[in-house]
């Protein structure tokens, strides 16, 4: 029997900062050698490819391109190659793929075809948030995003908050970039003054900023400028 | 007014695989240059800084152990340092410090006191786990561990599965490595059989082996050896 391939799910940055900050050398050594690619963005993901360098000229890479609209039978179409022990490379716009992007369905399909997944070592704002911003790393929850209406996403944030009283856990969301600083506001109008409240901007990136203080302290003190840079909004209740 | 210092993340390995697999060079070079650590283990602490080679000898490097015993008063004075503009990096036992272990308080103590706080990119088993196991990525919870006791084990994980199924959220959890295979036994015994269980186990090590599938093709195949090897289960309902 032949031996199958590995679908290899490569981090790519947050920021355009050197990939030597973020990128390990043996996993930008797999990466490089991959001459196919499921992408969520196909330009972004030559850009990755062009960043780290590849042995293959970039016009004979394949991408793939994952939409909300693609089909599983063409997903397993992709996988194909592996069944001949050919390799394939999944990637994200930014970050680790398969977390807080649609990546899950192609590792879900490689499970299911009996196809070995190989997770490899990047950057993720979620956890790099987590850990520079004090809080419970031992109990933690991940939401997406918030509701956009006012009231239930005021509604949504507090209840969250009970959550994080009663589990002693970490209540970890995103925000569309250029609503950050409504969110921000929104945070600091509805929690508790008690609440531990991190704002962790732009990680890895030049503009990286991460503070952690209760929101009454955020509240007497000036808004962070967060507008259309990527943030992470962590809280803690007492 | 002098420049303060920077308390350094620093990820060390979940495995004893060569750490040009999960280190990156940049992140490298800042541990090797650290001359203060804050660790959980002063003996683990020290592998990793020889496995990665320090510029400074290994008896030059001071090395704080933090304990559950270890007072704030105490961290407040490993701190100081910093104000100096000495840099100082934590790191915990395996993985990303700050991130299930006891490093937050070092981290909150930091952003008490106005330092600085920079994440660096390493392993971290629950999301490397989270990313191979094809469970949904855009909204996870980590419980950390589950409780001993049988009926109260299997009464929580089921709960946790009605929340998974609520909320579309993928439950993450971690055992006593020798409790590995009561706990498999206690997944597929209590959970319902359409759920996807994925099991990850040594991530990043020489024996990794990642694999999801419904519980009750769990149940109909042998179960894995995961005695004393370190593995993280998740789980999402149908």
């Amino acid at each position: 029997m032949a031996k199958t391939g590995q679908l290899h799910l490569i981090p790519v940055g947050l920021s355009d900062a050197d990939p030597a900050g973020w990128l390990p050398p043996l996993v930008r050594q797999t990466a490089a050698r991959l001459t196919t690619y499921i992408a969520e963005n196909a330009k972004t993901a030559r850009a990755f490819l062009k960043q780290i360098g590849t042995d293959h000229a970039i016009q004979d890479i394949t991408i793939h391109t994952l939409g909300r609209r693609t089909s599983t039978t063409e997903i397993r179409q992709w996988l194909q190659p592996l069944k001949v022990g050919e390799h394939i490379g999944l990637v994200s716009e930014a970050g680790c793929p398969a977390v807080a992007d649609p990546g899950a369905v192609v590792v879900g399909l490689a499970h299911q075809l009996g196809y070995q997944v190989v997770p490899h070592v990047g950057p993720s704002s979620i956890l790099m948030g987590l850990m520079a911003s004090g809080l419970n790393g031992q109990q933690f929850v991940f939401h997406g995003y918030a509701p956009v209406e006012p009231q239930a996403r005021a509604q949504q944030l507090k209840s969250w908050e009970t959550q994080s009283r009663k589990l002693n856990q970490t209540q970890i969301l995103i925000e569309t970039p250029y609503r950050n600083e409504a969110m921000f506001r929104t945070l600091t109008g509805s929690l508790h003054g008690h609440t531990r409240l991190c704002v962790a901007r732009a990680v890895t990136g030049q503009d990286e900023w991460i503070m952690t203080q209760s929101v009454q302290a955020w509240q007497s003190g000036r808004p962070p400028k967060l507008a259309r840079i990527p943030t992470l909004f962590l809280y803690l209740a007492d």
